[in-house]
């Protein structure tokens, strides 16, 4: 009989966001009316209509592909070269750093790219995830054979975690053992940390030390206002070297339904063989996406080049405003309320510890039944983050200020 | 150091298609007056523009993401129900084979998801794909480490080859020695052969006594007009238990350039662990969408779904009609040319035998060279395919005949 993969069994319940869906669910069935009230403030979803640029690109593609003359099928497995170069020029150029058009390797979304990117590393790699974390650095560790299997508090054998605590302001230091894999995502979802110069800085020479590979998840980066937080891991001197960045174009343009992200290899980056030969990942990459994908749908593609556009740019400083706004409504009221309260500053989530010793789950179910509001719980994200819970500034106004306010109930 | 997968380095040469646009690409900026009257009757590329009824119904989904109130964001990561119920109502339901929406999981191509199943399939399966084959369900394979190193004739060790040659009518019968999974396309992207409902049944019955699973690509379902002919494999009775059915919207659509697609996975397949439980692949194939996507752009599937409406579904038959069209000018052509053709029927692809006993690679050259026209090499599909060229049916009318009449030359 064919086998199955036999990892996916290591997995632990649900993924996070379907069992709160779950539960959420169960809440609105059974209690019809507080369902009416009810505020999501947890997952990390946008909530305001797509900037104008790309609906008027995206149309504009779509007529395209509606006439014989302009109609585009395949297009290149690595993305159209329009925007591989705008990203390039924007993102990093504009910036000084060295980034070229034919290192930015367009995908549907970050969450794909951060999943694809065992495709071509090695089982043997010895893996360091912070803790807590965006779960799917995990889960698809775990799916790929790279751990044991999972501890009572849902931790893994075999991965080496990096406790984020308020103790570290929840910037871990490199650790003092080896690892050749280390995820870092700052600003950091779940708790609204930011790395400054100095901590990445340390990561690249431990990087450069160990013969490291730094996956950095630069996904919430359009949420950093202050100029002395680097927004990519390449303005560390050394970086391209040792690290990969992911970047996404779902909380700056609001792309989570309309899907497009991309990841940026540095040819100058390499990985090695059993018997030590050094091979640049570029290659492996490159052909990854030749054989396995057909690259993003074309009319999304024209729409994530309409973002770097001067009105587009203009539309996501004002959605990115719009969401800063909340989360600094959301970290004042949780702050009135008595918690101790983290990030929200330079990030769109709130990291919030539950008051009087409530586990994250239970704090999430009393949020539900007493305020109607919607949270992730913070043991959700891993075992550090039992105890805290995260709010999301991804909402109206309305209802951010809403939420501000049932949160004085609390 | 970090390592990299080795299994990449097993790779032979370039994937099929960049090495043909590597080629042309040569070609042209060598002589700039015969890339003037270049044809490409290659890559299997739609050139008709999107019908209407999808380009309507991306549209109103962009002018809904621009509207707060009908903003969307993450949809579920295995597709909306508006999608999955509409496909297994239309293609499976109305044909009388019971699947239900959420057996239905929508994705970005049928390309990608010959890749993904893989995910969930264990490492210890053995293996068998027809000999020509669509070079993905290869090169997945040899990156996930399924396969040993390349022959020299391009094959790789481990895997079963099931040769498709002019003498079974390029359907291959199962094998006698026991393999897990089995890759199957009918209609056949190269070959254009079609699969006689016995034929598949004896299929059906070899994965039964077997334990095997058939990976069914079913892309090219819309090009059958023999009502003999299956669409499906759960056509089949029994294939439920044994079958994954992979779709795609790229051929009949239109979408090679919009991106989607959908695979069919039954709750009543199983596979095993290696201690022998038997457990439904469903749940596993559920996860990996949860934790490794966030579905397809919505507007997307819209367009998909806009595909199934009266005005959709006529618009995509007058594709399919123009299509099949040009593939008998072509068979006619190639066959008044004195070649042995195959294909062609029920199928946009013609096959046909090199003259003069010429390899692939030299008749491609030669076609390139001599009538301007960029076809596919045999060879590239395999050790079977040498001596073979395919010709693509997807072009619009005026340059099918312009090949037909250039043909005459060969």
């Amino acid at each position: 009989m064919a086998y199955l993969n036999e990892n996916y069994l290591k997995l632990q319940a649900g993924y996070l966001f379907p069992e709160i869906a779950r539960r959420v669910r169960e809440f609105c069935e059974a209690n019809p009316d507080a369902a009416k009230r009810l505020i999501r403030c947890g997952i990390g979803d946008v909530t305001e209509p797509l900037p104008r640029a790309a609906i008027d690109a995206m149309k504009h593609a779509i007529d395209e592909l509606g006439r014989r003359e302009t109609f585009r099928g395949y297009g290149p497995e690595q993305g159209y070269e329009f925007l591989r170069s705008t990203i390039a020029q924007h993102d990093y150029r504009d910036h000084d750093l060295e980034i070229g058009a034919d290192e930015i390797f367009v995908s549907d979304g970050s969450k794909c790219d951060c999943g694809f990117i065992l495709d071509i590393l090695g089982g043997q790699n010895k893996i360091a995830i912070t803790d807590p974390v965006y779960p799917v650095y995990v889960d698809t560790n775990v799916m790929a054979g790279h751990t044991g299997p999972a501890r009572k508090d849902g931790s893994y054998e075999g991965i080496v975690y990096l406790p984020c605590v308020a103790e570290n302001n929840f910037v871990p230091e490199p650790p003092s053992e080896h690892v050749d894999l280390v995820y870092l995502c700052f600003p950091n979802n779940p708790t609204g940390a930011v790395a400054m110069r100095e901590q990445l800085a340390r990561w690249v020479e431990y990087a450069k030390a160990h013969d490291a590979i730094l996956l950095f998840d630069a996904a919430y980066e359009a949420y950093i206002t202050d100029p002395k937080i680097p927004h990519s891991i390449f303005e560390i001197p050394g970086a391209c070297e040792c690290a990969i960045e992911f970047r996404s174009f779902s909380k700056n343009g609001g792309f989570t339904g309309v899907r497009c992200g991309f990841t940026v290899m540095s040819k100058s980056l390499l990985a090695q063989t059993e018997n030590g030969r050094r091979l640049p990942l570029h290659t492996l990459w490159h052909r990854r996406w030749s054989t396995k994908a057909n690259s993003v749908s074309y009319p999304v593609q024209r729409a994530a080049e309409a973002l770097y556009s001067p009105e587009g740019h203009t539309q996501v400083r004002a959605l990115i405003d719009h969401y800063l706004g909340n989360a600094k409504i959301l970290r004042a009221a949780a702050t009135d309320a008595g918690l101790a309260v983290y990030g929200g500053v330079n990030a769109p989530y709130v990291w919030v510890k539950t008051p009087d010793k409530l586990t994250s789950w239970q704090l999430f179910d009393r949020m539900l039944r007493e305020l109607n509001v919607v949270v992730t719980p913070g043991s959700g994200f891993g075992a550090k983050g039992e105890g805290y819970f995260r709010l999301s500034a991804f909402n109206s106004r309305t209802d951010a200020e809403e939420v501000a306010r049932r949160l004085e109930k609390l």
